[in-house]
């Protein structure tokens, strides 16, 4: 007999609205079971999607999807949505080359309404379709689903504002697992712990009455007949009550007995309704329960033994942060490390731990992380924040408005520059080099190597002035970096190989690449360590000792380093072929980073095919 | 007699400080008169500031500035800040070329703790200053002031999370008018006009109560003992007090009796503190009281006579947009409209007017109004985001993330690309034809007068994909353009004016100041319409025909149209000098257009030396 008897018989949430309600639970333990194998074969995120079970369940159960509408912010909790919504086989491809993304994507399926992936955007977007929805005069029902840490992001807000006077259709649900990434922080999660632990409640009883009282009576019968089955159900969550939703909560999100008849009748209502529910990252998967961060996004793994708790420490860009983060801080007292709720991804653990005074996560609040970091460089402090390349667009106009513009000593420690593999097209940091080469006042580097980015580190924190370290996601070239906290010369390359006729500038991550293609056709390589200010002598320099410049980033190639060389160039009136090599024109999807190189055109057989294929165009030129 | 008597004597904030609290209400009535009259010569933002007349000498004499810090939002209302603080005589040249700034800046004054002028930034500021005198154990307060319209903005939701639970000493100011530059618009407004009101007092008085009884008895004494002096204090005000915030008021923000007091009170308290204030935008000047709007921003004016209600109406790329968006939506019924608070400035009004349903003025929320046309498009309508350049740096990721990333027809109306002159450097769209290009899946348009505004807008439109079309502030060529709705080819340029050795490339506002130059030197000119797609045909015509290639654009010289004519001329392997035209890479202060072009290099005269010294580098070759 097959291990998912009633898995197997839903190819789509029609077939699983078949199901007899008493059904669901020996379906969510199959559903569990499939992930936990599921993701052990694939890699993915675990711990997320082992709290949402029921709840994908429930909501594909009570609400008509794909007519009805689901929005999951952030979306790494979707792949029982995915399993259920005719996606259970393509699991096998998940987050792999051409396979299934980790995210929803629109063009996956017309169950996933809208991509997600950064955080915070569900009930913006959810409110979108809503207001259409009234525009245009169509009864369907439209839920966003967005987790605690999402919350703290002020887009949320900016949507809540918004969706609790547009007086259309919308349900938000929060689904409370007290933590993102890294442990909740800040008032909100504040509220909501008192929420849960009903402080709040008793304090608040005699509004709650009489608010009770003042609801239309179709509320208030529903209230009064599923009192059964939902504890603490329609006393006000007063924050999201001031936003001018209709609250209800907290619920077990892991009981379907709760959850279903809730959603039934939620899916009756009219307006703005805010359903608050409580779930378990790693729920009913011992090892992820007990270490939800842990499991939180996976490699492979053994479902029995686990994933080693103290897994070998593999040098990384992130670890060299780390490491220089807290040396620099015992250096210099006014070092302060400011994260976006990216502790772990950002290396700041050991930081907190020795520095907690200087540590400041903030939440997924990446534009007051940029302003609150500018207001202490204002006061003489030297903050370092410490962030995702992707999400640094989130703080683009902070950058240039309250950092470049006051010229205030801001090291920004970019991570994730470049490729990033398994997560795909909206976690690449593909185009930083570009957004932040255009702004004034700012010192932009790239490192090739480990040396390096702790030298880059220490040479943007000892700048005046505001500055960025860009490095890629994963291993380095292997190499261990030393103590040093010396800088090096701001607006200094060097070269790193002397060849003849073609000169490869490599900016950052490709030099290791650069030099391997050097090596075959003799060519010069060129680290050049800074994309502003240019080492503009350097480029005269190679300009005149050979036939043709060859610009390497992994960043677009619009507005990037190679157009800031080509600028070089033009600005002295140099005549010189140029090949400008790096991310191509388009959004990069999820896949091995070899594999997307490759694609790219930014490997070293294809950098070679590149310039070959130049050399043989500008041959008449150049002979 | 001086008609300043009071006002004369103050040159910084100590000598205001010496005054007896009586006569702090006649300086009010000689600060009010010196504002008008000031304004009224110099042009500049007057209804904010007469309604913060009274704070601004209440924020001074009960704090002890510069050592405390003011942190002003926006910053729009400090002019009563800026004439306390020693700058009474600079007021003649305010907002002028090298005169002072109309708002904050760090390099002006040591009392501009902050430079402000983009919304919502202040009390992450204050919150950073706050933390770091926290860390230096220095025993300062910071107080951040903010408006109501303000307060809509994400990151000032963000920045109220951290700091509810941050445990240091900050003041938040809500200085509540009741309108940011459009009128109020969500729930927070709702909230606090609730507030006002009292009915959410009324409601939460069993909670004040308890409340007030656990207060530390520093802060009930405090409470009991001003209670004469304060209505409504120390009613909590839910949202804030969610938030982890003490909350005070709201207080009459002109009555010195009550604010003075009030302000001494606070600065004794330690921790989170939140007072709001209430002002009315124009206070004490009659003509502004009643349009406040129209007395947001002025240029010079006539005291009393007032400025003309219905002003001569010039035409602008703004009135094309205007006229624009209402001939396109009564024709398409899926067009939808969303300002982020912008209805006047970006030509909404008689949308608004003509098509209410179809109208979203998201108040200051720029990320949310990107997602939430996202999530419109989502359902077949066809969303245009008017949006002034600088303030799109705020939704820069959803831009990509939500937008481009899934391919959606949104329509970008980027009004204010360029320089915009008085409001200087935070208001210039220097960076965005930069910071869109290295985005894929869009359109980028520049128009180079009325008529081609109107068609780039239809054919931005009827693309089935994101598009952006961006304008410069003010006036065009003066052209009426005609009534077409038809769109344009994508991706063709045309050619203006055949000539010979040189072509301009013209993207956008230089094209007029082009084809002047190009008739004194008979060099073609390119209206080149499109930075992405980038007419590739017409650059090869034209590298083919000619020994100079020049691009002009009103944006910053990295990265943009410049940059994208290199790249296309490097993959075509075409060697042609090029003079890349456009911004330099430094922030540009406020001041007149045609001098801030000048510095720039962008008029006639300065093109054509630019030109001739680059023709004279390269004759060797060109020869």
């Amino acid at each position: 007999m097959s291990t998912y008897p009633l898995l197997e018989r839903i190819e789509n949430p029609a077939d699983l609205r078949n199901l007899d309600r008493k059904e669901l639970k020996p379906l969510a333990d199959e559903l569990r079971t499939f992930l936990i194998d599921s993701v052990a074969k694939t890699g993915g995120h675990l711990s997320s999607n082992l709290g949402t079970v029921e709840l994908s369940i429930a909501l594909h159960y009570a609400f008509n999807t794909p007519d009805d509408r689901i929005v999951w912010d952030v979306g790494h909790q979707t792949y029982c949505h995915k399993i259920l919504t005719g996606r259970r086989e393509a699991m096998a491809s998940l987050r792999q080359h051409h396979g299934i993304s980790g995210f929803p994507r629109r063009c996956e399926s017309e169950y996933d309404t809208f991509g997600t992936a950064h955080s915070s955007t569900s009930i913006s977007a959810a409110l979108g379709m809503a207001q259409a929805a009234q525009i245009k005069g169509e009864a369907r029902k439209t839920v966003a689903v967005i987790g605690d840490g999402a919350m703290s992001a002020g887009m949320a807000f900016e949507a809540l504002n918004n969706a609790g006077v547009a007086e259309c259709d919308i349900l938000v649900i929060l689904n409370d697992n007290e933590m993102s990434i890294s442990p909740p922080v800040g008032a909100l999660n504040k509220h909501l712990s008192q929420l849960l632990s009903g402080r709040t409640f008793n304090g608040a009883r005699a509004i709650g009455k009489r608010f009770l009282e003042k609801l239309p009576s179709p509320v208030f019968e529903f209230a009064r007949r599923t009192e059964e089955h939902v504890k603490g159900m329609m006393m006000p969550g007063t924050l999201f009550e001031e936003f001018g939703f209709t609250y209800y909560g907290p619920i077990n999100g892991h009981d379907l007995n709760a959850l279903v008849p809730m959603l039934e009748n939620l899916r009756k209502l009219k307006g703005p309704h805010f359903l608050h529910v409580i779930t378990r990252k790693g729920q009913g998967y011992k090892l992820a329960e007990a270490d939800p961060t842990l499991y939180h996004g996976v490699a492979k793994f053994d479902q029995k033994a686990g994933i080693p708790a103290e897994p070998a420490r593999k040098a990384s860009f992130t670890q060299v942060f780390s490491d220089w983060v807290c040396d620099m801080a015992a250096k210099d007292q006014r070092l302060i490390a400011i994260t976006p709720a990216m502790r772990e991804g950002s290396g700041l653990v050991r930081f907190e731990q020795e520095y907690p005074d200087r540590y400041f996560d903030v939440g997924i609040a990446e534009q007051h992380a940029l302003t609150v970091a500018a207001g202490m460089a204002c006061e003489g402090m030297k903050p370092v924040v410490a962030i995702y390349s992707t999400f640094l667009q989130r703080a683009y106009d902070q950058l240039i408005h309250d950092v470049a513009l006051q010229k205030l000593p801001v090291l920004l420690a970019i991570d994730r520059g470049g490729l990033v593999g398994a997560d795909g097209a909206t976690h690449n940091g593909a185009f930083d080099l570009s957004y932040l080469a255009c702004v004034p006042n700012i010192v932009i580097m790239a490192p090739s190597d480990e040396e390096e980015c702790r030298r880059l580190l220490s040479t943007g924190f000892l700048h005046d002035g505001p500055s960025a370290v860009r490095y890629p996601r994963g291993a380095g070239t292997g190499i261990f970096p030393s103590a040093s906290l010396e800088p090096l010369t701001i607006g200094k390359g060097l070269i790193r190989r002397q060849g003849r006729r073609i000169a490869l500038l490599a900016f950052g991550s490709l030099l290791s690449t650069a030099l391997e293609a050097a090596d075959e056709i003799d060519a010069s390589v060129a680290d050049m360590r800074f994309i502003k200010p240019l080492d503009r002598e350097l480029i005269r320099t190679l300009a005149a000792e050979h036939e043709l410049l060859v610009t390497l980033e992994e960043n677009s190639v619009i507005g990037g380093a190679g157009s800031e060389v080509a600028r070089a160039l033009e600005e002295d009136g140099i005549l010189i072929p140029l090949l400008r090599l790096g991310l191509p024109d388009h959004f990069i999807d999820h896949g091995e980073r070899g594999l997307l190189l490759d694609e790219a055109g930014l490997t070293r057989a294809r950098i070679l095919e590149r310039i070959r294929a130049r050399l043989d165009a500008i041959a008449p030129i150049a002979e």
